[in-house]
């Protein structure tokens, strides 16, 4: 039996550290979204899975929480010098990485055992699965026009109002095949943007299925706490969309797919009004500032997984 | 009317550079060898088209004859450990160009107008193109087998006995486009090597018909000097194939397309030998040591041209 975590990202991968920390190999899966990769200057990135690669190899950029540790920035110089695309910062070493796995994946390997052997070289001992090996990729319509994700994210900074979000391919898209679900016996939904991280992966229909069939413990952590956004545009997306900047809107969102929710302890008035979508609530510390901070919320977490 | 330069990398390069010291843009066209062209790691590398750019744009490694100077190396340290090839070695800085090109011609762009991106951006003013828009890739069949020319040159490091060459798309190829045969007053074969530089050129049709045909002065100059290549394994190639390890060796081979020969100081008394092909022959000092050595060279070649 298996704990599945569902992640994005930088917030998630902080939880997922911490899960890696007190969990071995065989009793953590990490389900990671790939509705952000994208094709730039002909490499195919996966922003999400290389930034839980990094984290759990311990060589992660912890100041900007993209990219890698003791970075060198060489080659964009140069690539600015001879008139090519910068807007999406690419280091020495992480450029290793994307130039890799698009060999790889050109040779005709699939995004999973790609993914595989990066973690392999990186010395991860726990399994990191892309959501789905078909492609699924987020658009965001706005006031100024339809932009891929990236496009939306980095390139424009979040700034353009958002309107609405498509996952592209997410329709056909197979949950990954390597996932094993009878396996799971519980599933985390880690403090990621639920519109940009955890929204691509519950698109596809095998784990939105899963996820609301299933009895097994669902138990999300907000990413909002004290109605503001850890990190990232969340909060501002939810405000664009006419949500009420809350944890308690991330619980409604999530109330047909989960059986628990944890707060943050600054927000434990909320307990009340989440508890009422029918989801067993708690409030715990959610900042993760420091490894023990991840560690704490992981044991916390799993703790209330085991008590339903 | 223009002079047309034709060379490999390294060594014609030193002579190119010296040219491009003392004539206008106008006044020459480099016209360069894309035999050794091969995809790696899925980017597109023009090993010769490279070495003639850095060499013009004067950031070129003069230590050891190719790249970028003050390069760095974190992109590769990263790809070997993750399990990627490295027997091809690239700056952090270099890949910047080999990222650049391969996105713009799965663009659709062509290989001259990438070239002619490229060299303005490094601030060239002279024209550089490639001998062709189409792929002739150099082969070499050896005693170990049949190997693409980068796999021989740089991953065997030219180990295995050589027992001949192919230049496999040249039959085919097409002459760049851009050049204005019509305009060359005058040809300089730069002191690359013959087998592995000048011989993809000379096996495009219409490059070999022009310079048989043509009245205007063809000079070459020898990559041998003493019976030894100045440079990488021209006299080593040589003796593989049953050939004289001498400059008279190389004037026989381009006697039907050359009027001209420049054999070293060194070598003065093969200029009978030389001038028994029905090639005008002089004697310069040809080996380039420093840039006066390149302007030089490069000023009495020039001077030798004109006085056909």
């Amino acid at each position: 039996m298996t704990l599945l975590a569902i992640t994005g990202g930088v917030g998630g991968a902080k939880l997922a550290l911490g899960m890696a920390h007190i969990l071995d190999a065989d009793e953590v899966t990490f389900l990671v979204n790939t509705g952000d990769d994208f094709e730039h200057l002909g490499l195919h990135i996966s922003p999400d899975l290389d930034t839980l690669a990094y984290t759990l190899a311990g060589i992660s950029n912890k100041t900007v929480g993209w990219g890698r540790e003791n970075e060198t920035w060489n080659f964009e110089a140069s690539l600015q010098a001879l008139g090519g695309e910068t807007w999406f910062r690419l280091g020495d070493k992480d450029l290793a990485l994307h130039i890799h796995r698009t060999h790889l994946l050109r040779g005709g390997s699939s995004l999973t055992s790609v993914t595989r052997s990066i973690s392999k070289a990186l010395g991860i001992h726990h399994t990191i699965l892309p959501m789905s090996d078909d492609p699924v990729r987020t658009v965001v319509t706005t006031d100024e026009g339809t932009l891929p994700f990236q496009e939306y994210f980095v390139h424009r900074q979040c700034e353009p109002r958002v309107l609405s979000l498509d996952y592209r391919g997410a329709d056909s898209a197979r949950l990954n095949p390597s996932l094993a679900l009878d396996d799971v016996s519980c599933v985390i939904i880690c403090p990621s943007n639920p519109y940009l991280s955890i929204g691509p992966m519950l698109a596809v229909e095998d784990l939105r299925d899963f996820l609301s069939r299933s009895d097994i413990p669902v138990v999300a952590i907000s990413p909002i706490v004290k109605g503001v956004a850890l990190k990232g545009p969340t909060a501002k997306m939810m405000g664009e969309l006419g949500l009420e900047t809350s944890a308690a809107t991330i619980a409604d969102s999530y109330k047909d797919i989960c059986s628990g929710f944890v707060l943050d302890c600054q927000d434990t008035e909320l307990v009340g009004v989440v508890s009422e979508f029918g989801l067993r609530t708690v409030a715990f510390q959610t900042i993760m500032r420091t490894l023990q901070d991840r560690i704490d919320l992981a044991r916390n977490v799993l703790k209330f997984c085991n008590s339903f």
